[in-house]
């Protein structure tokens, strides 16, 4: 059975056909451009869907279902309550869909939370049906799945861990909340603990890269740890600490079999994952278990958000 | 049907049938009594099992099934891995109960989780599916309910979300992290809040009314702040701060239909429930949701370790 998911980003809106394996039989993408009409964005929306049809050799007939993952809240009509970096305000995103596409099964859930529910199947997750999806990007995204479900809650906004505060009075959120994990643990924050720290320390090794690169990054700090820098160990010590004090909440709370980090600063791989998982076992309250929740990198990268999407159509949600 | 719930704790054993309608038939209850023998404890529980049934004027032929409540975490094979308080360490519990009550069906899951079954079905939740319960006392018990079921996890250690972190590097925790939430809005956190507020202002009306109780409790403050005492109001103000954090944090994760707080401070009623509401209000990342989580005072007391432990037999787990 073949399914369309479609990745509906800031940036970039991404389609693609995919099968019972999860495998992608092709892609469509094209570049958001906000702002815009949300009916000239749904126009290239369905576009991109065609292009995906057109390269994975299949019409609209094979298809048994879109799934859409999109920035904002999504309510159980398929109307995109908020999306603030799209511009859209209660917008019907279902109908939208189906006046362009036809009248083919619809299904739209929160981009975090497609990005969680394809890993969990097709990722790092193999099957898992207890997981969770952290994405350390410029916010700190995830998604929630119990019993192979998405958690959406009440209202369909659930899964925003990233808003967890770890440090009452803590530094501002985007929110409006002080503390969030996210003010701590994305890649974000990292750049921001990276540039104070470059201003305490003026001969941390920090500053070459940094120029050499033409901006502090998420990168600079571990860059200058594997060179050896004090300030550096001291910035990325110092990350890595918060980013497992959101997972040890995640563990202590649900106890997934799996929770899986993901976004840019993963690509330290084990640098990352190596002290992540110390400092779990260190600190988690289920220290008696036989069994665990183990930490693992995503697999899939951007392919999970329409993969997840795609799946929306075959996990039947809550 | 009729089922029987028994509440194993620290202080007591107590046991009840339980009706369809969630209503309690009959009860018996004895004091636990440690430390004694596994062996002792559970011909005690058999024994208010008994008596239970006894006042119900029920025979075991006529019970469904058994469950019970215990503190610690629970295996999948009914084994209690670990319960600190009661000195269990891997105690085949579930072969134990039915060696003494006959072969019944028996199920067993952590206390804080039977209570949160309890207050979703026949409690404040009046059978919300989605739902967690946090219980303010000594320490800070949770159970979360999405789907109508409980959240176990992977180990059956789920639900502990009195050790989520909401203060990085905060007050030492029972549990070895530090700045737990337990460690902030346990009524042994506010008690400890309270007695550092008194020795910074002599002065205090605090003083006057822990001298009358004898000692300082959970109302110390409540109750000088309503004669008007400022560092009980400062103490208030933060204790309530510190409890609508971690409110909020499951707000964001999980955004559960109700989240029941119950517990001894509850007795405090709308004192406490509206400024948490305020602070939930105010600062939940779903302000653009039409539904909300409402959040609830607990309605079943201790009766609800009994009646959800019943319900484990009925409510299908994971």
């Amino acid at each position: 059975m073949l399914r369309i998911g479609i990745d509906l980003g800031g940036t970039n809106i991404v389609a693609s056909v995919v099968n019972d394996e999860y495998k992608i039989l092709g892609t469509g993408k094209t570049p958001t451009n906000v702002p815009r009409s949300p009916e000239e964005i749904f126009d290239d929306i369905a576009a991109v869907c065609r292009e995906a049809m057109e390269k994975a050799g299949v019409s609209i007939a094979e298809i048994a279902s879109v799934g859409m993952g999109t920035p904002g809240t999504v309510n159980s009509d398929g109307v995109i309550e908020f999306a603030n970096n799209l511009g859209f305000n209660n917008l019907p995103a279902k109908d939208m869909l189906k006046e362009r596409l036809g009248n083919i099964p619809v299904f739209i859930d929160n981009d975090a939370n497609c990005a969680a529910l394809g890993e969990a199947y097709a990722g790092c997750g193999n099957g898992a049906k207890n997981f969770v999806a952290v994405t350390l990007g410029t916010g700190v995204g995830s998604g929630i799945i119990v019993d192979g479900k998405i958690v959406s809650g009440v209202n369909n906004a659930g899964g925003e861990c990233g808003h967890m505060v770890i440090m009452t009075d803590g530094e501002p959120c985007t929110c409006g909340r002080r503390g969030c994990w996210e003010a701590y643990a994305s890649a974000t924050a990292l750049i921001r603990q990276t540039k104070a720290a470059m201003a305490e320390y003026p001969d941390s090794i920090m500053h070459e890269i940094a120029k050499e690169e033409g901006k502090v990054s998420g990168r600079t700090s571990f860059d200058a740890m594997r060179k050896g820098d004090i300030a550096a160990i001291k910035v990325v010590n110092n990350y890595i600490k918060y980013v497992a004090c959101g997972l040890i909440n995640l563990v202590n709370a649900l106890q997934p079999e799996i929770i899986c980090v993901g976004g840019g600063i993963c690509n330290e791989g084990e640098t990352l994952l190596k002290p992540l998982r110390r400092y779990v076992q260190a600190e988690r309250y289920s220290i008696h278990s036989k069994i665990q929740t183990k930490i693992m990198k995503a697999e899939l990268g951007n392919d999970a958000g329409v993969i997840g999407a795609a799946l929306l159509g075959s996990v039947k949600q809550r």
